[in-house]
């Protein structure tokens, strides 16, 4: 198949998927640029098409069918990068539900995260340092923005993520873990902390911190050592740290 | 002083330090919004005029005779952000030499860095972990570029930042340093890893990791533990977690 009017109904479904409410309503999103695609494709994620700058064609001959030739116009227009790539895919969410949270050891949680690039390279280092899976509780944003699938450089489907909504689920689920915060006046230091299995760890916004609600609900509380005239790290960064140690060291 | 058109000459002055060019021919800077400018005037940054909106002024009296009051549409034309920042500074840009690395323990060095973010992130983390100084050696993006002096959250100054162009300068600065290189091939994983000071911990682009050059001037190297279905972490992650554990641990 071949499309190369930007005014192609196609490309503008395409376009819409750039936007949560359609990402949403058809369970779809966006995959931007060789290695996304063929990383996505080879993870077993479904494609439904692809369209690919005709002169690169093929490099993409283990799509098959699912191939649709274009230009640059039209890759530029459904792509999100200020420089457009040579293939944009539209892909099928996974879904997870909270039964995939059974028999983990290792889960990070995160509340009301809103920065896309923090989530999608909290998901990347969280699959690097082996946790079983990623919560988003809370007002999070959506880990199928292309901001977010960049972020995570291929990473997005390697980690189960469960979206949960109410406290109780939490603490039905969470009840027989050890539940750590992350927090600037904890008394233990991270070098320090110790924890046996199954554990949660969890981390809130970087505006606002972890709410009172789950600081309360935390077992332990942890506090990365850092020198006095500095506030804070950024959220991946604290991040990567508290899971490197409990979950590495 | 009252500055309400935006084809005056001192927005249009302000306007090209967006660019790296005049940054560099004038040695200046710009700072978005209350909490940056805070920051850098009560470390010491001197600042040369402060544009802030006039509603807002009242919180800006500290800043005296620096004050120009203005409205926002020149306060969207001098700034850099989606949304506009209620202020904007225009900054003297600070210096430092090779001799400022005299009597360092522990120094960070980075190679070749592109992306702003990464940069400004890792001067955060390196001045929240204690290190004496950050080393740009080779194609470094400039510190002075709004979004690097934003992904640094007020931490800029807070630690000497040295260009070194020549190989030759790195030697002889660093002959008798643990020169440290984190590689994802190295033998000796980081958590086993230990080390004497003073110690250099050097990073490459994230495109490309470190040179070979680098690679060999070494005398040791890490590699960061992770589960085998992950290539790599994002750069100011991995950062992160090295000066963690050399640093802190």
């Amino acid at each position: 198949m071949e499309i190369t009017a930007v005014t192609n109904n196609l490309v503008k479904e395409t376009v819409k998927l750039q936007q949560r409410k359609y990402r949403d309503l058809t369970g779809k999103f966006i995959l931007e640029g060789f290695k996304a695609i063929d990383e996505a494709y080879h993870a077993g994620i479904e494609l439904e098409h692809v369209f690919v700058l005709k002169e690169k064609s093929e490099n993409y001959n283990f799509l098959q069918d699912k191939i649709i030739l274009t230009n640059e116009a039209v890759l530029k227009k459904i792509s999100t990068t200020d420089t457009p790539p040579e293939a944009v895919g539209i892909a099928f969410q996974r879904h997870y539900a909270m039964d995939d949270l059974k028999d983990t050891k290792k889960v990070v949680l995160l509340e009301n995260i809103r920065d896309l690039g923090n989530l999608g390279t909290i998901l990347r280092t969280s699959a690097a340092f082996g946790a079983d899976a990623v919560v988003l509780y809370g007002d999070c944003v959506d880990i199928y923005n292309p901001k977010c699938v960049r972020a995570s450089v291929g990473n997005l489907w390697k980690i189960p993520v469960v979206n949960i909504k109410l406290f109780e689920d939490l603490k039905n689920i969470f009840q027989n873990y050890n539940r750590i915060a992350t927090l600037p006046r904890a008394r233990t230091l991270l070098k320090d902390f110790k924890t046996d299995f199954p554990v949660v760890v969890m981390f809130g916004s970087e505006a606002d911190g972890l709410s009172e609600e789950l600081q309360r609900f935390a077992t332990s509380s942890v506090k990365i050592e850092m020198t006095e005239n500095v506030e804070s790290l950024n959220l991946s960064v604290s991040c990567a740290v508290v899971l490197y140690k409990i979950f590495i060291v």
